[in-house]
């Protein structure tokens, strides 16, 4: 099974392709996506919408795990994000790949085991999944792949509590 | 000249075709685009998103216009309004049609001449700029024409400052 994770962003969009084989997990591509603040918001989508689209088409995910929002405070960021979270759910449904959405908890939880694990233990449990030795950069990316890992434990059923045991 | 106006919604989407004919506003087609809760979101995405690129293709707009959301409240709402506004941003933007964005504040500036009109002003200007006698059902479709009113009138220039100077 191979997944596509997308850390949500109009600047910065992250995205991490995981493969599932037997037992491992193998991280077959990642990176960002960037958009220029100087650019109109409708220009700014349509870069997401055809980046998402052509990394869709290049390595045909069984599913797209997409973070979920939660907000408190700025309204204006949470709305922005939204809107490129509108156009990441379109992209992957005009694909027909289907979408699984997972709170910022459920992927501490789902990578980590616990789901008040700091940003730092969720990196580095990422990269010792993936056997990945050098730092992921930037941050969005390495969002990505384990909202990636957590769709695929998640969809294994058990892999959740196993982690979760550690 | 030939505006399509938006009232982004999930659950509810407004519509409103008008045309500028030398002096004349010109009411061509207005309404709804309805999601069921019950579906999941990037179905709901999807339906509006084929919806907009529907209507775009048949009415042949210079530009679409759009609200601009600001809330301070619920901002789980805030979330969901956006991601269907970044779903019609890139309608319009892949449909190659430009796209004007306007407050609240603006639209009753535009339609009404004061910024703090109430809905029900808002709504008896529209329907006697537009010639429209019936009631405009439901409220979403009202606001769609209004925003598409105050598009036209800020793209004349003039129109603006005479509504203004009522």
């Amino acid at each position: 099974m191979r997944v596509l994770g997308i850390d949500p962003g109009t600047a910065i969009c992250g995205f991490g392709v995981v493969e599932r084989v037997g037992s491992r997990l193998l991280p077959l591509h990642y990176g960002v996506l960037t958009t220029e603040p100087s650019m109109a918001m409708p220009d700014r989508l349509t870069v997401l919408y055809r980046g998402l689209t052509d990394l869709i088409r290049e390595y045909q995910p069984d599913r797209v795990g997409v973070e979920e929002l939660f907000f408190n405070k700025n309204v204006t960021t949470a709305m922005t994000v939204s809107q490129a979270r509108g156009v990441i759910l379109l992209a992957a449904r005009l694909a027909e790949v289907p979408v699984s959405e997972y709170t910022p908890l459920e992927v501490k939880q789902g990578v980590v085991g616990y789901g008040r694990a700091t940003k730092h233990q969720v990196t580095e449990m990422t990269k010792r999944l993936l056997g990945i030795r050098e730092a992921i950069r930037p941050d969005d990316a390495a969002d990505a792949l384990a909202i990636a890992i957590c769709t695929l434990l998640r969809e294994r059923g058990g892999g959740y509590d196993r982690l979760s045991s550690r």
